[in-house]
């Protein structure tokens, strides 16, 4: 921050968090590649809708990836992109406060 | 997190900050302790009502401290508490991924 002004960068990064499921959801995915399924069995209270929306969004964001499996059935998973992964170090740094505090 | 089960603390930790404006009024704080109308000047489009509202759900979570100096006019500064300070790593790691993504 330069004289009381917010870098527009680190504004949109927050926002980008600030949305609901968004910090679990990768915080999920920075274990390794995951099925649908497999996120909503996680993380409670977290509905189908609300997944597939921020899955579009964090696609959109460029912060994961969606692979389809031509298996019967199909197989699809969701996993980290690079940018995605180089959230690891925000991820770590949020559970080892949680650790502590909460 | 074990065997797909979140840790409860880590959870609740990604609730409190996927609440809009959360993230970006404790990173504005990390700069050291403000009043209300530097913080609602430096977040553009946050409405007085919202910050007063997240606000109250900081000091509710011991992350922030509102001090009232009996001067004339009254002046009230809120600051971050050892908990809240203890962010910082969160919000520094959350600026260099920025810097360099976004």
């Amino acid at each position: 921050m330069t004289d009381n002004k917010l870098c527009p960068k680190v504004e949109s990064a927050f926002k980008l968090f600030s949305k609901k499921w968004t910090g679990l959801i990768i915080h999920v995915l920075s274990e390794g590649p995951k099925r649908f399924s497999d996120i909503s069995a996680t993380i409670p209270n977290l509905s189908d809708r609300m997944l597939t929306k921020r899955f579009k969004e964090l696609e959109e964001n460029g912060i994961i990836d969606r692979k389809v499996y031509p298996e019967t059935p199909v197989r699809i998973e969701y996993k980290l992109t690079e940018k995605g992964k180089a959230l690891k170090p925000v991820m770590k740094a949020m559970e080892t406060w949680a650790e502590e505090w909460m």
